[in-house]
């Protein structure tokens, strides 16, 4: 499948090489056309060179059938318009971005929270996109190589199409390798797994590495 | 050690009755001396019957040389208010609350999260209580039986006091039975215990049962 992946930062080069190791066909999005992390990448794949490709977020948004948001939480509305609600008008649009707020320094705090979220904010402004939030509350390397970790953990799932949510939930775990895929239900219980963020990062900074993941034990 | 804990719901049922099978003195603080659920739970163990009294929030603050906030949160400020800083100063004030708003209807939301938490709100109140926020990530049950669950599950600490957690860790690992006891750091962590508070909320109406909980997995 053609999958477009917006951000050329950890998660979007973890997220991107996943999908190409898979058999997808990825565009790496970034603010312009040629921008060097995303040329880089598409170096580094020379296996998957009739595969890999760069352009603008735009360009990345309409070559996707699906689409991973990895870029900043901040700046993702921002991009997801430039990207435009033609180019995303039906399709998949998988949210990984948390909605992190560093202007006050260390630790962060959210730049939405408690009623709303920016998966909703995402989901209101691309009405005829399908939102799925996942992956959000884990580092880059775990959400496409869950094996990393001792034993099972678990990834959460948000969002109000169903079959949309059938599609990624088979990608987690025939593509990623996830065994453990809670769908949490609609997509404002995105609230819960962006709230869970501060706490992540508490873990990070008492645990010294962000290779831990929450497990739901019952 | 003789012991007050404030609420006669379900948590500060639980907390009262483990400390006394655990050999302390407790009594159980509820707005008015004579609360009936209070004196049902004085009637409830006989056996304790010179170790477990019931009175107002004010002399179960008084009482105890270790006090356990098990009121909502919407009420915490106001019984602790009650109570009085003189009859707080110095102890260990364990804060299980959390600050769900259910004034929207469900699912609840915070009444302070994200720049704030309950348990920093309680900390300036009370400055010279050292206060310990545990245990709010969980059903009751499981705070004081963890083993209810199939495997080893995790029970966060924070708090600016290193003794005072030092001490509720020995009484949560020894007393409590727990195995995973993370101490996040200073009280300001307390946000992040209290804003997993919604993803919990999700996860018991997806699990269809308050008998889950979270582990890290590293």
């Amino acid at each position: 499948m053609k999958i477009g992946v917006l951000g050329t930062g950890m998660v979007g080069e973890a997220i991107g090489t996943k999908l190409l190791e898979l058999g997808h066909e990825v565009k790496l999005g970034s603010r312009s056309a040629g921008n060097e992390k995303a040329l880089a990448w598409v170096k580094k794949n020379p296996v998957y060179a009739d595969f890999a490709s760069q352009g603008t977020f735009a360009e990345a948004g309409a070559f996707g059938m699906m689409v991973f948001n990895c870029v900043m939480g901040r700046a993702s509305l921002d991009v997801l318009t430039a990207i435009g609600a033609d180019n995303l008008k039906g399709k998949i649009l998988i949210d990984i971005s948390n909605p992190l707020d560093f202007s006050r320094g260390m630790p962060p705090s959210l730049l939405v929270c408690n009623t709303d979220s920016l998966g909703e904010q995402i989901q209101r402004a691309f009405p005829e996109a399908k939102v799925v939030k996942t992956l959000n509350t884990m580092t880059a390397n775990l959400m496409v190589n869950p094996a990393l970790l001792a034993e099972d953990h678990t990834v959460f799932v948000s969002g109000n199409d169903a079959e949309a949510k059938t599609t990624v939930t088979a990608l987690l775990k025939e593509g990623f390798g996830w065994k453990s895929v809670i769908d949490l239900g609609d997509i404002s219980t995105a609230r819960g797994t962006e709230m869970v963020l501060p706490l992540w990062v508490s873990l990070m900074g008492k645990l010294q590495t962000p290779l831990f993941n929450f497990k739901i034990v019952m």
